[in-house]
């Protein structure tokens, strides 16, 4: 079962391999209790998300979608203010969302006792189980199904969390379809049984120090995800970046040396400028690779991988895929063991 | 006048040097205009930032000391949530702010006129006059006085919007000292006309690709616009990261080739992390370069650059300053022009 070594696939790509049951597990356990957080959210007006690394990332998701779809001012906490500054906030009309995978990272549990002190109803949502420390703190939990994960990059933990959010989203009245999230896994399915060339994409990212990672609306959490993912397992220097962020200032560090990845989904209102950026760094002399955003986003690109075809609103389940299966390949490539980089433990500890 | 040739100081470092000034005629037409955003935010009890770019790191400054000071919730705005998705969401009883150094950024203008439309009061904070298009929207303007800039990397128009920022955080009822404020260009003029030994950092800048910027709490939106300002003058891969955020994963990409530079107050309760995160950098067998935190950080740290002498509260403000003579120095030293690098325009427009 180790990894890297060419005794087997690695934990990390048995891991990617598992979400459609994940996904399936986590979405029949938790869209029958969203009569639970629209109770729970009747007297509040905004969402605070509480949460670190990857699961901040799946936050973001939460945080567009919320906006987008539900009406709500959604936003990401600064843990600091609970456990540095130890400041009081008026969290009145605040529902208080922490993430984390393990449900036992110290700072996310404490942030949530401090959100809930400073008045503010509290959701978890976790992999760590109902008596989790995370899960205890919480008025309402949600726990996802995604099983023990031990490859140190989270793959079905981070998207469980965001098949999580999509049930939130609906709990607080957001006018999507549910059935449109009961097919996730399936289209998650189909697109691991699609045979990818990952080959050129990872051949070019063997080669660079860095690459900008970029999305706007529902694909930026995607992004991020991915842009952490490319850092941790494969010390690349991958900054993830909205593309309006990306146009004020950093655009200067892309160059031949420093290609774009995209990420899109195939439809929506961001569609159109995820493929003028692309455009934008292909006419610079820089490589663009392209994930997801159908046709349109693949031709305008250096290079592209399909997401699943999904809504745009659920979109962003799909999108990370490919660059899981790119930052898998790539860290082999490099001689790195993807479940096990260095520097990093599967629960991370800070104040 | 033109930079980076030898014919004289560039018009970034000639800029750098007009802080003191700037700040003081910032906070002398600002200081006594507390009442109106009091009055202003009287039925308010959150605040959202609308920025992007280097405005964005000042933003972040104000949504922790607000937080941490002021006991409001602070965060900042998604602007595609306005612009692209068109979504309209409660803000009823939140404070916008938008922050603009031109005040003509499209983007910017619209997502508060959109904040405006869905419930809130709006300030503007904007460099561009009382007449530019994001003061006009504006129920009330502060305008900063940091005069014309001309270099493309902002400098004194990022410091103005902090002692601006600074201004709201009083006027929304922290209990800090306003003769702190007035005597911020003093100790930024003292800064400037001490000697700081650039050279060695530079040195070892101009041999890599990339590098961690990292800070918290008030110091983290210093950390933010030092990365951004070595992306966009010297496209270094500079990521800006929180301590917290950098130990969940990106740490991986700290190596002998990738230094992280540190950033904190002299005092406060996030400079003993600060210095923890150094001396787990340099012990991974990285340089850590500091900017700031006084002796202790110094000393934990490979190389090390003086900030103002500044409380904690505005200690930002004298941050950013070393920051940005290594950003205008290593630039010259890479061959770019600091005050024209490529990609990048003084008002950048995004949908």
């Amino acid at each position: 079962m180790q990894a890297g070594n060419g005794a087997g696939p690695s934990l990390m790509r048995q891991e990617i391999a598992q979400q459609p049951e994940a996904l399936r597990a986590t979405i029949d356990a938790l869209l029958p209790r969203r009569g639970e957080v629209t109770n729970l959210a009747a007297d509040t007006k905004a969402v605070l998300f509480i949460a670190r690394g990857t699961s901040d990332n799946a936050a973001v998701y939460g945080s567009y979608l919320i906006q987008a779809h539900a009406g709500r001012l959604a936003s990401l906490a600064a843990p600091s203010i609970a456990t540095t500054y130890r400041a009081r906030v008026d969290l009145d009309g605040v529902l208080a969302v922490a993430l984390s995978q393990s449900g036992r990272t110290a700072e996310i549990v404490e942030t949530l006792e401090w959100a809930k002190a400073c008045g503010a109803r509290t959701l978890a949502i976790t992999n760590g189980g109902a008596s989790s420390p995370l899960a205890q703190v919480a008025e309402v939990a949600f726990v996802t199904e995604a099983g023990v994960e031990r490859a140190v990059p989270a793959t079905k933990t981070f998207t469980t969390q965001l098949a999580a959010l999509a049930v939130l989203a609906l709990s607080l009245g957001a006018p999507l379809d549910p059935a449109e999230l009961m097919v996730v896994p399936d289209a998650i399915s189909a697109l691991l049984a699609t045979p990818l060339d990952l080959e050129p994409i990872v051949a070019q990212l063997a080669k660079v120090h860095g690459v900008v990672v970029s999305g706007r609306g529902m694909a930026y959490a995607a992004a991020l995800e991915l842009a952490i993912k490319l850092k941790e397992a494969c010390y690349l220097h991958a900054m993830g970046l909205s593309y309006a962020d990306l146009l004020h200032g950093p655009i200067a560090v892309v160059d031949a040396q420093t290609p774009a990845i995209v990420v899109a989904a195939d439809s929506g209102p961001t569609l159109a400028g995820t493929i003028d950026l692309a455009r934008r760094v292909t006419g610079a002399g820089a490589s663009a690779f392209g994930i997801g955003g159908g046709a349109a986003l693949a031709q305008a690109c250096t290079l592209a991988l399909p997401g699943a075809r999904l809504p745009e609103w659920l979109a962003p389940i799909g999108l990370i895929v490919p660059g899981q299966l790119v930052t898998e390949a790539l860290a082999r490539r490099l001689g790195i063991n993807p479940d096990q980089p260095r520097g990093l433990s599967k629960v991370t500890q800070t104040d």
